[in-house]
């Protein structure tokens, strides 16, 4: 049987939805055939460089165009709750860009939305779609390190993120909603789900609002699970945006070191190897690792799609790393160690 | 003025006590002349093998001694209280290995009693007297990584400790109250004192009774303190007993890695270099960077005891180190984090 093809709509054409399309492209038997964004020049513009026929001058005009399969929106997250209801009130299978909302209850609020329709709904987060961090997950799963007990990840950075993302200084919520939700989420990748976290924050760069610094620990069942992540951190190997993890197993050690160089140790013996993520040419040399990631991520939806099944990410699922984000904040304002209630 | 020469006598001849008495006659102006152990042919052997006229019977006719200007007590942790609070008695300046005691309320007690008695009291913690434990801290304090906002501090090893020390597997409180006890007083010794503590704590090993790998993390003023240990790490780069530390600040990074070497990272630029113990031939290699700095450790009782100055790990300021140890227990049990109280 072959599949039919699969015809898609995108809200927002800004800096990211570029590299989304073009990972779509890399992709068989779906195509963009609609676009919108609120200047209505940038949406031509991407019309013309991905030769898509309709612009759409509102998200409703687009949404509930009959000839489009899905919508993926790509659009800044104050506006992700809106669209997200509006393809529920059309019953238009949607994806959403993380964070897909800007409070727990507004993510709730849409989650229930696309259920009540029946209609499937992902959350783009690709951190756990890269080529690393997929390994690392199908390295623990084979058991060679045993039961695991604990994991650093560390994401700690001085790139000039703010040089490209002016508007990050101004954010009074910074690195753990921006940067933090995605190791988050790649710890529940790899051990489930937290029941307690404790986090402490810093303000490093006194030019900027909100937070830079945030180290998180969360007990996952029976491992400890540290995130150191940082925006004003000098280090040696500065490998902006790759993600380090360390695993300590009853049997052995994982080591996921810079350049995608992964250590897996056992009594005696040290193996490596080496899981870059796949060049693309489209893709910012600077974002190789996550913007690569796109295409996976853009695969897994398409799968889910055809089979009728729930994807990994779906809203609901992301919903539990949402909370996780809102819950660092709770505990870094607080000072408390916090236990995760039920959703 | 040439400094009278120093006679002091040692209570217990067990392993550690060779070390510590070799380390001793690294030093100028001191000289044992006094031994007493449970078992007397042990002290009878140290006698020998030292050159020690003096051997007691019991720790109080040592401890009475005229002769004898101070006493390092170096039997275990059971006995600290008896002995120290002996010295209190008869006004006699006393050492005491770590852990002073067996609880804070104990600590409290043999402080009280030595200040009372208006004698100086040191805890023996030599970890902060390592050789790259010491630069890293010269290093801070020269300001060339400006303020620090973060730091991890880390001790993992599957060393076979349960091997040379079989006593360590049916003890309850295990790895925070033997091993951790050293890198939480390091911490200190960085940053001084923590404000919050939490820690989560697992028994890996199945075959032992208490906890062989602890995860801390620390609010000392500005820095996040994290302080990872275990018993139970299969790592690549397993070198016991050493530590490793990576500590961020405004201006760069300092890591303390495998083999003394210390990496200064600031903006393009990072410096290396090696500081190792100095070798001494009667040290253990397995234990070098231990006991090799058990002389800077004594050095410094000589040097405070001719001054008159209270040493840097006097009994009270160690009992700050003995209360971290205990609130990271009460914290693993309520899972909690826990306000440092005044002392």
């Amino acid at each position: 049987m072959v599949s039919k093809e699969l015809k898609f709509g995108v809200l927002g054409c800004g800096f990211w939805a570029r590299y989304q399309i073009h990972a779509w492209r890399e992709l068989d038997g779906v195509k963009l055939v609609a676009l919108y964004n609120r200047t209505r020049s940038k949406a031509e513009e991407f019309a013309k460089e991905f030769n898509v026929s309709k612009i759409y001058d509102t998200p409703e005009d687009l949404i509930s165009d009959p000839d489009i399969d899905f919508v993926d929106i790509i659009t800044d997250a104050v506006t992700h709750a809106e669209y997200v209801h509006l393809c529920a009130k059309h019953k238009k299978p949607v994806i959403c860009q993380k964070p897909m909302a800007l409070s727990l209850d507004e993510g709730k609020g849409m989650v229930q939305a696309c259920k009540d329709a029946g209609i499937p709904f992902m959350v783009h987060e690709n951190w756990r779609w890269q080529t690393p961090i997929r390994k690392v997950k199908e390295i623990m799963d084979s058991g060679v390190i045993g039961k695991p007990f604990r994991c650093n990840l560390y994401w700690n950075t001085s790139y000039p993120v703010f040089e490209n993302q002016p508007y990050l200084a101004r954010i009074e919520q910074l690195i753990i909603a921006d940067l933090g939700i995605h190791i988050l989420d790649t710890a529940r990748f790899f051990f489930g789900e937290a029941q307690t976290i404790f986090c402490q924050t810093s303000t490093v760069n006194k030019n900027i609002k909100g937070e830079d610094s945030a180290t998180i620990m969360m007990r996952m069942t029976d491992v400890t699970c540290i995130v150191q992540i940082s925006f004003s951190s000098i280090v040696e190997n500065d490998k902006f945006p790759e993600t380090f993890a360390f695993i300590e197993g009853e049997k052995g050690s994982i080591e996921l070191c810079p350049d995608y160089w992964i250590r897996v140790t056992t009594k005696g013996e040290t193996k490596s190897m080496r899981v870059p993520p796949k060049r693309y040419s489209w893709a910012n040399p600077d974002y190789l690792v996550v913007q690569s990631s796109i295409v996976p991520t853009n695969a897994h939806w398409l799968e889910s799609f055809r089979a009728g099944k729930e994807p990994e990410t779906s809203g609901a699922d992301n919903l539990k790393t949402l909370q996780l984000v809102y819950l660092a904040y709770e505990s870094a304002k607080t000072n408390n160690a916090i236990n995760v209630r039920e959703l």
